[in-house]
């Protein structure tokens, strides 16, 4: 059964630790995005991943689709044509200082994909699961209709459909966001977001601080199921950023009324954050995909998380054997 | 005394040697463009070179300017705005296997620049020499304006004006850049073009293919300055293209009525191609800056750019001294 | 159509240009194997490859996989299992001094393969050419048996079959050898190999070495042709090793009772020489598959095989439409 | 208005994260010397910076001029002659083991620099701050003659001086330290010392160690302010090393009697931490000279000497804007 | 006076930090094995070492002896023939993510050792020490043999023996080792052997848990010292695994029945943990061969594994000097 | 029997192909001198080779001895103390640019050595060969005393003793040189310098340029033997200087009035010229010390010269068998 992402997939330009844009040489090369930092996850768990987009028809392109076939996600739905691959520069953080993004992404390929362009019933054939992503809707008008007809026709072949959303303050305002997220609503089955993002994308009402934040969310995600109804699974993780180097970390899964918490990982050192939230959105959609009991659920999905940290690139790169293995066994010891 | 270049700077990010695109997992980083790489020429050669142009208002813009400083080269007279600085990828040559460039150009701040933006008449104050080449006439319309703006200008006010026709053919057909150039050329005190220019460009008629090629060239010379007399100075290289390790090179300078030729160089192996063209420019103005003897000039300005060609980089990092050194001494003994 | 390619990759740990292994602090990484690189070579000119081997199942196994799915060949056909993944060390030549590989082998997962471990029923289904080498033939007793059968249920099938001479000395002597490509050749379609195997491995008689090579070749294949009717399409190339940088590099096809010669390449440097002769094989199966006319097949087939040359690792990694450019355009411009 | 730093710049030549010097095969190249350092935080904080020293006149000395000036620096005032550059090698510590530090600097041109070859009068035309430190004055009896006429002359013009105590037991005792230093106090406006620099080299009264530590530099500040009134300005920075890879730093600006402090800075992982206490005197020094207030002032100088630590090099490179934004905003957040 | 170590070397391939293996593009080399990393501890702390083992007899065999040598280990006994080294490689752990060793040592020339092929009555003349492992136990038959026939020689010399358990449960399960590790013991003057290994290897009787660990372990020394008299010397460390970045680490030395512990190591970061255990094991014997106090021994040992987790490589670079620097001086600070 | 080499060893810190110093952020580090290099090259041929030298006690002089015991070479006879290292930076050259050397070699340790320092009584205790160069002599006046004494010790004992003339224009004048020279020639068995070295250091008559180059040296080196008797092996190579990265190089030897030349090496391209001089010398006294046949020699020391140049560093790493495989085997071929 074939599982489905649509996004933009940009190249990635990052210095070393502790190295300036200003002064660097050199640049590491990654190729990553939020819906093709999920299809490479998936497909590491054992999924027959197709990822859908477009890039250039040009050697950049072509070291996309390179990469995504390395990690097994299929490239056989990906449009090529347009002007460029959006770019950013990452000037990786550590300690206190943070990690600055500059974003070139815009003119790129697929930002100016027009409606039509993708046979989404081909596309869609034989599809068990569709993932799509907030920052699709902050590119164009025309993604906005696209992502909707892409749920919409998914819905009516009864796949499953993931949303994330994603929200990038650098490429909208909340409320832009908010007037394109709401007509997606009713097609989604599994959703990610979190506190902020229910007050201030959704707008639901803001609970009592003096709660725990769990029975806040808990009380978020009741109120998100109650108005869509379709919208069953539900997840997020809590983020403690200590610094740059170091994060805790833990997962939540909403699903049937109950909140499922993982446990909390202290990520110290982190390698590299970029993907960490993909790797926990592939972790639930696996489990779910797998129908797994909903507290191996969260304690996956955030152990993927935590793992992806701990690896250069926005990919994470492990079999569910791996992360299995890694929520089991203790920290730290070498494994001969 | 200043001397100014006017033109576009982009970013360069290349693979090492033998490396494709499609599997490179980090880039080389440099900066350059025609007239930033004239730029950088002089000012090693001593000269007070102030560079004229638009790049963005992030620290990849930044990072220009920390590259133009470090070679001596003034960014007061840089703009900053837009949305990108241009960018290209470049899978570096070997042997039989050419070179490729990707362009990933468009929208750039650069080529965005509106008339007026730039204040031409600070911008020329106290200047001796302005340099500009047809790359910037081919990025638009506004930009052709600005160009001829500034070389009127110049000449208003008695400062010495370059002309490097530099055509590139990815960005736009022979008949464009010709309706395009020939406005300009009655503004121009010297002027870089070859036998393919001259016919292709300027519309000259075919001379005698019988003709060894410095005769033609200097027929086409000749031709050009009945034209247009207020070009005294014209130049340009041989390159035998053996492959994309191994040119031969030889440089022509014309003055007077006369053709000056330097000796032929054998480069073997090409390090990096990019800016070899640039930094013959640089010798020309240098020499006719100084005012130096024709044979010299020619000696000099083909010595600094089979220089260049050892070097990875678009910049020529020599100062006169060097080059001398480079002519005078025989090749390839180490110097203790 | 399904193309297949059986044999064993190997992990190559090699230095860098100038390096020694005793004094080496990094190695390189690549994989490869002759049949392996043909497979990603056919791969990259759109065909739809899988590759037959057998690999440990441990992350040096699953990095294989990765390798080979990066470069669009399937994995599908590939057994897990055994103690290790044969290694060699690669000190890279440089001029007069020639590279010197050290295999470390022995006791690979691939050469204690056995009988019936791979179901050539359901490999070979759907399939229309299979492609084998010599090297499997020296590994085992057992190999010998499995390739004998993988290529006699091939004919069964209809499928081609092609079978590279490979003759390596440090494996096994020429009589071993002799003894054991003899029953395999009424089997096979397409053969690779050169005057020195017509001598040493077929036994055929010695032509005048007076006759220009292309004529001694042309001989020797129209005698294999009159004993074995069923190989109707020959190959080799000759290889003029004035250095390890420098080699000259000519390429034979022959089919129909006709050598078809491609031009002479002059490869100056070599940047990697391995898997020179795989992408040569991968062109003419290529040309053959397209069914191209016989001069372009030997051509293309050269052409591909000194691209290889110019990038480091074993595999070639050009499209169809980059080794036609090459062949047609001259030789080490610029491509903007 | 010009900025002034003089003194030694030197080339540091240091191991990766974790190699030893005695199996190193590269080292990483700097340029570093305190006063530079300073001029180069100053340069990127947007004065018109002049570092005033001499350099052998060779392409190490060039190297120096080319950093120097990448980051803003006018090298104008530069002096070119004498033997060699003064050079350390920096075996870089981690965790418990400390970083290890070999000098090769004797010898060097600055070292050997004779009194009048600075052409003061002409250096200090224009300037508005001059600023020394304690290391140049353990180099030779002539340097601390010329240190002692730069400040006299700086006074008599009305410029600003600073005098960083730098005291560096490696290259002379602190009785020593103590005679040299004392006769340039009558001469400078802003004072860089601590606690041990006011027991050991000035000899001041041991204050009562049951005192909150910025009590006990409070009153070590009055006392000195009252020896020496015309030192308005004092400052220093408490660092608590709790290893080679995290340390506690807060930083102390006293004037009016008042002690400023910073908040504290835990720096974990530390990148480079040559240069942070450079970093932390030109954050001062900028707060003067923009007649900031004096909490941020302190505020300021720490932060940006927290950051200093966060970048490889013995130079911050960071904008004003930079520095205020970390010291705003939260940290280790992804800023995009 | 002659220290001996015998085991097997192996070459060691890892990659960096944050890097998987299914990813890596090069890989750094490193030789190791236990019984070598203590050679070379002890050969930097002033002793006269060689090492017993087999290598093959081709580069890379002979870059282990560059290895060797270049620590001033002697290889004179060192034979060399077989087929293979040993190969092992290492995925680094980062944070909570553990290393992961993938092993390559079957078949290695050093597990095919014959008994005879080592003339122990050479090798042992002139010795003052015999080091030897658990490890070499586990890859044969006859390599137990041959490690008794050595121990049962050294003791007839006089020669000072010591046996490190170092249980591998990759190798072979706790009760083959146990059975291969009994008939040793009465031949072993120093045993390098905690909790784990009294429970399980050599059936020592569970102690209270409510103690404290260093009760239990001082508990288990004396009744093993009781068992084995003639083994007079115990010793091993308390690491407690934070995380694959973090580790506490304690020294425990047992002599004269009494237990000598060294101060809490907190290591933050761990650079590469591997040797940690062997630079223990060289430091408790340099402390027995200079007979030094048995507290200073303990610290010793401690600091020179601690000290070995802030290097890459297996091996351990410091002197005596160094050693005993780095547990007298406060932590963190720059050594100029 | 133990083979001596005395002179200074540096450290070499270079750029890699196509750097310029100006820009570079990293140096390779090697260790070399002439001296040293012809111990490693006798290392590797099998010898037991002892430096003489003195270098600092600090850890840039322990990597002197790292780098010296990993090839074989003893560093016992080395002393430790004074100030620093020599040191040079080498910035490579390629094509027609030349490599350019800076020296930093001024107040070395060894430049500092004292007579008496040394015990040559115990050094040249056993020996068999001496080797020196004329770059010692033009350090200072005591290391001609010092040198002078060895040669007239070892000569007492009846050593053999070999010069190198070496002479460095940017050490000292020919004059100068010449004046230094003479005194050691009685004490000197095998002598190395060419026509230059004649004309201009010991005043020989100059030859008729007519004749062929062998013919000329023949007959210079036959007076030299005139003039000296004890002098009974000469040799130097003919270098034709193509470019930097293309020689051709022939060796010759002269010993009982007959010169022997080897065949013409044509070195394309150049990895690292710096020690091909030292590994020709070594190669030389192999051959006597062997007591090979003339031929034999001279084919034997440009081969092993020719080698030096593929390799990066100053030291040749080849054996003796493999310098022979080179002289025996085809070029360029893959050993297998």
């Amino acid at each position: 059964m074939k599982v489905l992402t649509f996004g933009e997939i940009m190249l990635r330009l990052s210095t070393g630790e502790g190295e300036r844009l200003i002064r660097a040489g050199s640049l590491q090369m990654n190729y990553g995005g939020a819906e093709a930092n999920v299809a490479v996850s998936l497909a590491h768990f054992g999924h027959a991943v197709h990822y859908v987009s477009k890039i250039p028809a040009h050697p950049i392109g072509e070291a996309v689709k390179h990469h995504l076939r390395s990690h097994g996600v299929s490239t056989d739905l990906i449009l090529q044509g347009g002007d460029r691959l959006g770019t950013y520069y990452l000037e990786s953080g550590v300690g206190e200082r943070s990690a600055k993004v500059i974003y070139d992404r815009k003119y790129s390929s697929f930002s100016h994909l027009s409606t039509g362009e993708i046979d989404w019933d081909h596309a869609l054939d034989g599809g068990c699961l569709l993932h799509v992503s907030g920052i699709t809707l902050a590119l164009s008008e025309e993604l906005r209709t696209i992502t909707l007809q892409a749920l919409q026709k998914a819905k009516e072949r009864g796949i499953t459909t993931s949303f994330d959303f994603n929200y990038r303050a650098s490429l909208w305002s909340q409320r832009e966001a908010s007037l394109a997220y709401k007509p997606l609503l009713p097609y989604v089955d599994i959703a990610f977001f979190g506190e902020l993002d229910a007050l201030h994308l959704l707008g639901l009402e803001r609970k009592d601080p003096a709660l725990p934040r769990e029975e806040r969310l808990l009380q978020y995600y009741k109120e998100m199921e109650r108005e869509y109804p379709n919208i069953r699974h539900m997840a997020s993780t809590f983020r403690d950023v200590k610094s740059s180097t170091v994060n805790d970390l833990q997962g939540n899964y909403y699903v049937h009324g109950m909140l499922h918490q993982s446990k909390l990982h202290h990520i110290d050192p982190i390698v590299d954050r970029v993907g960490g939230g993909d790797a926990f959105a592939a972790g639930i959609l696996h489990g779910i995909l797998k129908g797994n009991d909903p507290d191996v659920i969260a304690a996956f999905a955030t152990g993927a998380s935590a793992l992806k940290h701990t690896v250069r690139g926005d990919s994470s790169l492990f079999t569910e054997e791996e992360v299995r293995q890694f929520i089991d066994s203790g920290s730290g010891t070498i494994v001969r």
